[in-house]
């Protein structure tokens, strides 16, 4: 079964094309700049061991036409993997927001439409690309059955005590302010991956997924039990650009008292926080070239950036009431060295002991890198969100 | 040497005399509601070991008048326990923001009232009355030595990795914004009693001070290393009404998308959230009756008090790198049997176990309430943030 997996951003559309139930990436590719001035299109084609990219700068005026554009790249007579669009048979969809309503994946049809929908007042930035990616790709692929695979599912068994804030009853009962989580999708694939490695399947586990965003999981049997991310994807750990926790005087300090709009102060913590705010970089690569480079504030947003890891480290042990294994992940969790390190030093309290020389080895497998003598693992994973939305979508189909 | 204690809040006086360096309390008590109907003044003479205690209902129409008739009291020729105010040697005044410019206690002149009305920006409610009890009491005690001790200053040891927020580094070289931390006194106070009892200079000790207001601090060796309060004393803990740690991502929610007033939800969030947005009591002893009657939101408010304080203590234990003892304080700390047990309760990850009986058991002293074998002490002390003010204002100016 051909199964296109697409996430549709705001003026992006991100797509993988599997051949499924063997897990084999066909194609993958990304529209950007959709609507705006230079649009691109990256295409790549698997074959084997080789790997065909393609670049093109064509005019993408919005989502209907990029993902046209996608059929032709998938159907070309000479580059193409398909014959015709109707080999797809389904067309897995990340959707970032499934509220209370989705706690697993769903085939879509109006009703779960219409739920999407709603939820636009709760993920104001990213239900509305979501939801239109889906009716973009119902008209160009009228025949695929259209799948919803949510970010936020996963974290659907977290109980009570970790999704409430305390904060008046109503809020929760009649407008749904909770913690809803995030990275669902990559935090269920690399704990899988874990549990399976561990042959435990009872583990506790901390997944760490370390990206453009970045969140954390407390994981017990399997389930979610806690997570970094809340309401909106804006809490929790130092990002890129995003300040992760703050204390919320800070933003009322600035509205009441230095004047700011709240939506300056939302696009503050939101684009010019993090590691950016901190030391003027948002990209890690140049984070550590600034350090080399002896740069202080680069220093300090670095150190941080770990010690915001660490203290969840520890809030999810109080969570998990113990800790069989950590694991890292996505970008920055399965490439810098030195973050892992920055983050496993001195936490023997928490039985985590780094084998520095495994550590540094490079890879892009699961491999265990902490010492013999280690009481929790210490794992890298590589996040794999584009192939568990494709399994996900089959495995909703397959019966 | 005779040292009036002075805390000064928008609408009352609480003052407490005391006999130095014997630490003997003379007289307390409270002016209330001053400037508005119903005023009040309770006041409490202790003699030995018996208590005389009178409440008057009096108009009092501002600071000056109440200060004024606290005089009157001690030095009534019939109840008074001085013959004339000179024998009043030093106030210590609690102040509750220092910023950064205070990081001990200290002799006030015009200088230091400068700054401290230059902290009114981020300290709105708080330091604008403490400031009005200094010139108060400098006009009614003319020839006392006036001393500031600061809720803040000693979380002034904190590193910048504890105090430092992921937001543009302008907030903080230009505007102050960083986290300042509160009940530093309290903290201070129990910490030094743990360390004596422990008879570890270096012990790694988390303090739990659960009143009114509520947060945790993390001590290494003396100092404070991080706390769970910020710029202002909304975030951490769940409180009677305050909110503690919230997604900021709510705020921005309830703004730009409920249309709610910034004012308006700040409010929310520091006098209808906690306890009281939870479950309608902001009352711990309304709250666990409640629980007795079935409620379920009181039990859910209930366990997120002690889940919070839990995982603070998870974080705290990896900012400390190791844990030596807990220390339960003020109100709730030092009376709720069963919110130790709850905090308490299935900490072995942590080394900390609880010996319920030690818990159950009653006392207005220091007390240590684990197990023989438990690795981490957990420690019930009383607090007394009057006594330390005294001791603080006596020790800077006995020399």
């Amino acid at each position: 079964m051909k199964i296109l997996v697409l996430n549709s951003g705001s003026s992006s559309l991100k797509y993988q094309l599997f051949e499924m139930p063997n897990d084999k990436p066909l194609c993958s590719g990304l529209v950007d700049r959709i609507g705006l001035e230079g649009s691109t299109i990256t295409h790549k084609i698997f074959r084997g061991q080789t790997e065909d990219k393609l670049k093109l700068d064509e005019t993408v005026k919005d989502h209907e036409e990029g993902l046209l554009k996608v059929t032709q790249l998938l159907t070309d007579s000479e580059k193409g993997v398909i014959k015709n669009t109707n080999e797809v048979e389904a067309i897995g969809h990340r959707v970032v927001h499934g509220g209370e309503q989705f706690a697993s994946t769903t085939l879509i049809n109006n009703e779960v439409k219409t739920k999407i929908k709603e939820l636009f007042a709760i993920a104001p930035l990213h239900n509305p690309p979501n939801l239109l990616g889906i009716t973009v790709a119902e008209r160009v692929f009228p025949k695929a059955k259209q799948v919803a695979v949510f970010d936020t599912a996963f974290h659907q068994t977290m109980p009570a005590l970790s999704y409430r804030f305390a904060i008046p009853k109503e809020m929760y009962t009649e407008m749904g302010i909770r913690a809803y989580g995030f990275h669902g999708t990559s935090h269920q694939y690399v704990s899988k991956k874990a549990i399976q490695y561990l042959g435990n399947p009872k583990a506790k586990i901390i997944t760490i997924h370390l990206g453009n965003g970045s969140s954390m999981t407390a994981i017990d049997s399997g389930k979610s039990v806690d997570t970094s991310m809340g309401l909106g994807p804006m809490g929790g750990l130092v990002m890129g650009t995003r300040a992760g926790d703050v204390d919320p005087s800070i933003i009322f300090h600035l509205i009441n008292e230095r004047g700011y709009d709240p939506k300056e102060v939302n696009d503050i913590l939101n684009k010019k926080s993090g590691l950016l705010g901190l030391c003027g970089f948002s990209d890690m690569r140049d984070v550590k070239q600034a350090i080399l480079e002896g740069n202080q504030d680069a220093k300090l947003a670095y150190d941080l950036y770990a010690y915001r890891i660490q203290k969840y480290i520890g809030n999810f042990s109080a969570v998990l009431k113990g800790l069989d294994a950590i694991v890292f992940t996505a970008g920055i969790g399965e490439n810098d060295i030195q973050m892992r390190e920055a983050v496993c030093c001195d936490m023997g309290f928490f039985g985590m002991e780094l084998d520095k020389n495994k550590n540094s080895l490079p890879g892009n497998h699961l491999r265990e890198i902490n010492t013999y003598g280690s009481k929790v693992k210490i794992l890298v994973i590589p996040t794999n969100e584009e192939l568990e939305i494709g399994q996900q979508t089959y495995s909703l189909l397959k019966d």
